[in-house]
């Protein structure tokens, strides 16, 4: 099974990276750009074709180590 | 207008990062990861209710400061 996880800040948390890069795009001179949150992903190759049992290694190894669950959220999409 | 930008690394392109989180996985008794490759995503808001010109513009922010042509791939999604 082939996976795709999305890691984003959740919301209220500051974002710096994003910040920046928005005060980047302004002085490169792209006006109305009112917001940028960045965030990561992950494309895990697994073994198993049950999805169930695959989904809940994947949320298993995002609590333990892909996402900062205090501060990031995370999104589990299976891809064909 | 809200789009999300999802910025990958080429497909032969090594990814280090993905193969250090592979071996972490594995370290931490994930069985049966065959593959970790890592992305970024960017959630932008743009002024501008025209989505061809604004999906332009953010083409353009993608090869001038999002993206690395040369070893990444990027693509572009609406968001409602």
């Amino acid at each position: 099974m082939k996976a795709r996880v999305t890691v984003t800040l959740k919301t209220g948390v500051l974002d710096p990276q994003g910040k920046a890069i928005e005060g980047a795009l302004a002085s490169l001179g792209f006006d109305g750009v009112s917001a940028v949150r960045q965030g990561k992903i992950f494309d895990i190759e697994l073994a198993g074709a049950d999805e169930a049992t695959t989904r809940s290694a994947i949320e298993a190894m995002c609590e333990k180590l892909l996402a900062n669950t205090v501060i990031e959220t995370y999104h589990i999409e299976a891809v064909a």
